[in-house]
């Protein structure tokens, strides 16, 4: 083919490029998730983004974030009709730390050889040895939080032991782990100082599944999960806070604490009926109490965590 | 109706009171359950009575009553061949803390609006602005264990979250709560110290149900139980114990407190089968020592509890 | 009290007979809810009433309602937000058969000997011998479904035997059956032509129960069910229709069969997409045809009763 | 750009039309399976393909599995290690009728608006209006099973009713249903002649769930099913079977039926104890016997077969 | 050992005899309880024996026990305080056809190969090539019932597949099967007529357990079964009569039938209400009606039977 | 009988004697186990044996244990195709209290009172007052684990309360209870330092039970379990090592210790991802490192051991 001076090999080069860059699957995984699929489907994202495609909510929220309950992000998504970002039902390791992080998602279904053959040859070709629960592990970031899918298994499905959990917390700096599936080693993980949220314990190591996605749209429980969202875990479950909603949730989160503290301080005092506090204080004149308390501790709020950053 | 002078007008009206007063629902709830049918219906209640008509087990009966544990409550009722006085399969706040207290309950149903628009005319009419959660719980009294049917609901059947559980600790001084349904703001209410028996944890606030009575029977679980009851909540669940058995659980367990005492003393000694010492001891002269142990140790309790009481 | 001639004492009399024939309880039963009460919470029934007081569904429009599915019903149910009137997971003893009638409700709570003994005295006071399943079955009549809140007890929680199922049959001239809880007998149930609808089934008779309302509100699963709905009962549960849109319910259903009809009717042509057809045709011409074929086939259904009307 | 003259514009062109056609997903649903995907990770088809890349199991196979049971299916699977194959757990909605087509695959997620309003976005840029239940349902073929991944859905998991319920046994020729998930409409589509497997049933439509891909990988309980695959249920619960093992498997259960017949002929004579004829008959002599049997009976099946087909 | 002649050596032998016939398991199974055990422990068995050991009810007993229902068992077992002799919750294969016939128990235990080694070679030792389920089947006589426990195994937990249950069948003349486990080939099976009480199918053989004994005391559900019980299945569970109790259930029962007749018959003519006529007539004309109908259809029921006898 | 002069009488009485001896059970019990059976049946044991004929896995041994969590023991197991040696779904006391000792084992079954009846008699004519809970816990040895069937019952299962939970614990040590049912006294247990694994939990006493049998093989869950197997219970369940293996556990878990010491000292440095190191390190360098750490620190294991020992 003489035609084709090498000007137009380049073009058509890129365009083969373009093709295979926003299409091509992270790790020829059965579920294909390109990372121009994941910058298209989190467009909304008002933040940076990873390396991986991920939207990055700043560190500063992350830490932020670390205050927030189930009952302060409900609010704020039941408002814009996002119903199906919660789920419960866990163990949860250590009930009184809450998990703040990035979703970091991996998806498995069972495993089916000739399929599995198939996804592990296109991974050979891209220099992928293995594809198994730490060829995800292996790619996790400080501040992720590893979400994953393994459908409810427990005998089969411990995603890690000890060993593997110590290395995740290593990797993502303490982020922490949800699984719709077990863990194994509860043992040694119950002295590791990481949240996490599991279905089971089993001592059988993972087996008989295929690692079909990382960074896929995954679902957890009645939840819908994309990589990048902002995971809330407390005693009760745990939220997946589109990067959209993030800042939202953080300023509404501080209004209800100081509206909390408030009550409580009200409540405390014994002279009120709990209607005539909560959740609006009937009188007037109390309502106008609460506003200038507000105000007042918004303010000191916001000059705490000015004091806080560094400049 | 000339008829009528004004004597006997105030007989006429007087029968018309009490046909009011005897028979209308406190607040114009769809159950009904006047103060005088719960007057009728706790007949045997040997001790006073709150204003709203409920028994009043007298304050010291309940401090001794923390020394309760489910085991002992059993033995009474079961001899009284009451079977049906005890729930569990609660989630439990705070294990170690027993929950004491008279119980003061509260009736959901499913939210059925054209009844509800019904008892909500009804109720403003008596005064009432809503009948909701809150409702109920401005009515708390001192030393009252709040009682909820919300036939297991999980999601919207959360009768409080944190600042409400906060108000409930505060107007019942730490009495308690038991809730055939969920609560919200787990987070929140771990830290509040009172007990509480739930059946879950939901981020949703309570919806979609109406309140349809206050201070009426109701069923918890395969437990019947009646206002004023004493509650009495352990690791392993809950017991409603009828005012007309208090005394004798009382007295009962204080006897089994230092059975407990002595058996284990015996055990301890290693001299022992476990059945020559419990649940009877087979040899005479250790049924004697026993007897002994048993009438020096009640002496002391007796003791114990004059000196503490006020004069 | 001379005072008091005859005329004045007829007027007391008067005001005492309303006060109890008001709100006295039917049978003196634990949970109070008279005829009064009765009537005001279903005063948007637009039919007559029963005897009893209960809604009076009109015996043509409980015919019609034969042929309703619960499809048909949750649709209006769903538009006028009423959506805790289904109750599903029974065992359906004729699943082809359709169940439908006023709902005739009895309440049970677990065993109490002291509530229940003043129950009984008072049922005596008013010549009722003893308070029990028969009590309320003897008040069947024809168009009823007995419907039972047993709350879900399988073990002594058989409301009726096949005798009393029988009975029951006679009675309600094959009305049906809803018990939330169990049946025994099912050997000899399963020969009887009549719908019913069950958590479960055990060999033990009724026990440590307490009949504790006839005709009160009761919860069936989550939906709240009042004396005088109507229930639909087919293959998937039980709707529990409010009168005052049974006849909306139908006429909405007529449309529904018709529209089922042709839809049908196009698909076997098989020349549409679903989607062209269904849930309405996408082409303004295939609307027009279906809006005359409804046309017709309503006017067809309306001479077809008015035929079957005796005149 | 002058130097690409049109013979380079096609080479550009062939290469980015190769990148879409082989990558774009079919409706630039959530989840891309893209034909070429499809393709590659079902190289081991022997058979040819429908046009939508989904392998093509001969009609005349699909007939004669219409006499397979699970166990015969199991037999061959188990034999290939391929043990997540079969599901179970299902309501059956013709017990006594086998389903068999190729799996038309369908998956939803729980609703997530930033998402689905992406996907939409992408739908109608490739002309799909909607994308919804009918979007998959108008895409059925002759001989299909629509396979559908609603995660267990009960209330707004109802993938048709009976309308679509008709008109996918319409399209499919009366291939047949399986939905992790529920139906609506049971009372219409129980009269209607095709099998289906569901998990549950409810009166709400389908609701607050997004359609994510269509003939994707799902999972349908513990089974990973690929498009194209051979569904076979019957009373137990389904098995899906890659079609490189469905001439085996058919073979296979030709002399597994033999073997029965022969087997149950044996027990018949009521001469021998089970283990002298099952599984293999302990006998030279018998053994001998039941060889010739096998052999005479496969050459009847074949000659039945043959004496079937068109010439 | 001279001094030992051959009379002495034959005592000696015989007392060594007797000491294995009575003690020694059938099978060297690893639960122990011989045909000595089997006989003390029914020892108030009132009819003969079969060769094994169990009672023997009597063939013409259980005929007239094909009549019997759940609930007429459970009056008499009931009565002798003999509560825990029902199990339910089964798929029950045949609704309509009542199981009857004498326990033929079998138990199994999770494998462990160390135990199965050695009750392997001591079977061996006793000309039992092996120790699996056909081993139990082979031994089955006519009128018995297969009873199972295999611990509500479902996966690998398979009595039986369609050529065993069709050898069970021939074997014990339609006797029928209980398994708390699980069976395979539901399609196969559906098709044989024999009452047959299963937790589950699964299309897995019998794998992972070993068989640990051969009419041994077995548990199923809640019952305790002994080899030789009367087992009387129906729609709702199954009955396990001990045999001491079996003419007199059968008696009651004839009552109970006759009692069910004459009820239903005054109940068809609409005059009563129900607790009129049931479950005892409160008019003494009734019952006096119905003693004289009781006492005809009593002697018409044993002259039917009479004339059904062989001479 | 003259013949027999009292040596052949003594010869006699041996052999009566010995057949009584290691065929009669313990107890005269309903399950026959006698100490020759446990003998055969756990030939592998090699170490000595309690005076009861249960292997004794020695009590340094014992101690090493106390290391253990599950994984280790399952890793063993697991090579050795023993799979059903592992029991959990427990409600566990102390979480973070290893458990280790040796099976005594126990197995109940639901009361029938002609089985039970003989069963007393038998055991009174062997000196046995009575069959109950007391009469296997008098039995327990130092170092004992209480391992109970109960077949899994709640109400009336509760194997012991507070005080024979203290006597168990002076009894055995600290032992420990398994008990595939329940416990009562929660309450007083709690305070009590032994660790115990049950289902639930409940205030009746033990009841409607017969015990039928003391160190017989019982299953419990999914595993079998023969008495004087090493028991060993971690936060997630129990594993009920053959003393065969126990040897092979220890090393192996000293060497799995030593890996995961490693490991995570490897992941601390931060240098590596999970697969460079985990499970294998890939270099060989490291591989080498390792090789060196493990053979350092076996050596101070070793060393430290024997230092602990007396001499």
């Amino acid at each position: 083919m003489k035609l084709l001076n090498s000007r137009i090999l380049v073009i058509i080069g890129l365009s083969v490029w373009a093709c295979f860059l926003f299409r091509q699957p992270a790790f020829a995984q059965l579920i294909n998730f390109s990372k121009q699929d994941l910058i298209d489907y989190t467009a909304q994202n008002p933040f940076g983004r990873l390396p991986d495609g991920r939207p990055k909510v700043p560190d500063d929220l992350i830490e932020r974030a670390r205050g927030l309950s189930s009952e302060e992000v409900w609010e704020v998504l039941q408002n814009k009709h996002f119903n199906n970002q919660y789920a419960d039902g866990f163990q949860v390791l250590h009930p009184g730390k809450t998990m703040v992080g990035r979703a970091f998602t991996v998806q498995f279904m069972p495993l089916r050889r000739d399929v599995d053959g198939v996804a592990e040859s296109k991974a050979k070709e891209h220099g992928i040895a293995r594809l198994e629960n730490q060829t995800a592990i292996d790619l996790l970031q400080p501040g992720d939080v590893l979400v994953v899918d393994l459908f409810g298994k427990k005998v089969d499905g411990t995603i890690v032991g000890d060993n593997l959990f110590y290395y995740v917390m290593q990797a993502t700096h303490g982020g922490g782990l949800v699984v719709d599936g077990s863990v194994r080693d509860l043992q040694g993980i119950a002295e590791i100082d990481m949240p996490a949220y599991f279905r089971s314990v089993d001592p059988n190591p993972i087996d008989n599944v295929m690692m079909t996605g990382i960074n896929v749209p995954v679902r957890i429980g009645n939840a819908t999960v994309m990589p990048g969202d902002l995971v809330v875990g407390d005693r009760e479950g745990v939220y997946f806070v589109p990067p959209q909603f993030v800042q939202e949730v953080l300023d509404s989160a501080d209004e209800t604490h100081i509206h909390d503290e408030w009550t409580k301080k009200k409540f405390a005092e014994g002279k009120y009926k709990s209607s005539e506090i909560y959740s609006t204080p009937a009188d007037s004149k109390l309502r106008q109490e609460y506003q200038e308390y507000l105000k007042k501790r918004l303010q000191e709020l916001r000059r705490e965590r000015a004091a806080k950053k560094p400049d």
